[in-house]
């Protein structure tokens, strides 16, 4: 047998992350069939399984390193900036910004949150990221005196999170959303500081 | 054959509605099936279709009932009450509260808004109730001189609907909600009018 490089096995993970993401955003998580998969990642289902131990596990490597993903631009952006990138491109296939690729692993876990008690047990555990990062910017933004002080970041980061439910949900029924850009500056302004007059 | 009065014609439509609503909510647009839509209304298939059509236009009348009753409610107390009100009891099941009843139902709105193109089309020439009571209301406080007014208040309403959007999506997760009253605190208070220091 050949030796396998570690940067080989990250390319070949990074590969089938890649071609299930497609396949989980156009078939959702029941209609990837591993056929599909195969398909779509360009392996074998031996090359596959090899990776991840069943589908269960790859879908949620995948909302994992697209959380991850997500935490990023959020901590360079903040969360409001990745709805507005949501709001400016919401459905792309396979575009640059990770933000149209999270939109569909996404609502695949929010439906299956709604209707799969076992996989809610297990998101549970990995859905922290995003929290986390959002709370970290607003904290280097309350550093920075740029927040409110009179609302607990705590508070602010649910709200924030709460509003990116609304507009995921928003785009997922494909409900119009070319208004939604001054809704995100009154977002954006609630959380800010508000200097005197 | 003996006459029907008007009275117990409507008696009869709210029955069939009220159970239908219940069936809805359990079982899923798909899941209620004639059968089960007997055993929750009480009555036979030819009386429940003698009043609707199929189950689509029952579905949607019962949808547009909901969306009435609610539109009533944010007339006296305003959207954030609502869901306040929603994050008080979301669950109850043939509670007082409108507010459960017209979750389960919103809940499947939107899934089937979600999957549905055609429903999406029916739908959307009867979702403007909760959004036109939003909306007065809102006009109505502004008149009343509570309302900010350096922000539009189709602004406003597409605000407070994006989050009531963020609130159903979250409770249809089963997310943990008992941090957000202050939340809804902070909602409320960016609508208002910041009287000065």
């Amino acid at each position: 047998m050949p030796r396998v490089s570690p940067d080989h096995l990250q390319a070949r993970r990074r590969q089938i992350l890649d071609g299930a993401r497609a396949c989980f955003a156009r078939h959702g998580y029941e209609g990837a069939t591993v056929r599909r998969l195969e398909e779509t990642t360009g392996l074998s289902r031996g090359a596959i399984f090899h990776h991840f131990k069943d589908k269960e596990s790859l879908f949620l490597a995948l909302a994992e390193d697209d959380a991850g993903r997500m935490a990023d631009v959020v901590a360079e952006q903040g969360l409001v900036q990745v709805m507005r990138n949501l709001l400016a491109d919401p459905g792309s296939d396979g575009g640059e910004m990770p933000e149209a690729d999270w939109l569909g692993t996404r609502l695949e876990v929010s439906r299956r949150l709604r209707t799969d008690a076992d996989f809610r047990l297990r998101w549970a555990q990995r859905s922290e990221q995003l929290t986390n990062a959002t709370k970290a910017r607003l904290k280097w933004q309350e550093r920075a005196g740029n927040l409110r002080d009179d609302v607990d970041v705590d508070v602010l980061t649910a709200y924030l999170e709460l509003v990116l439910e609304g507009l995921v949900s928003h785009l997922a029924m494909g409900l119009p959303a070319d208004d939604l850009g001054p809704v995100l500056d009154l977002v954006e302004e609630s959380v800010r500081r508000h200097r005197g007059p």
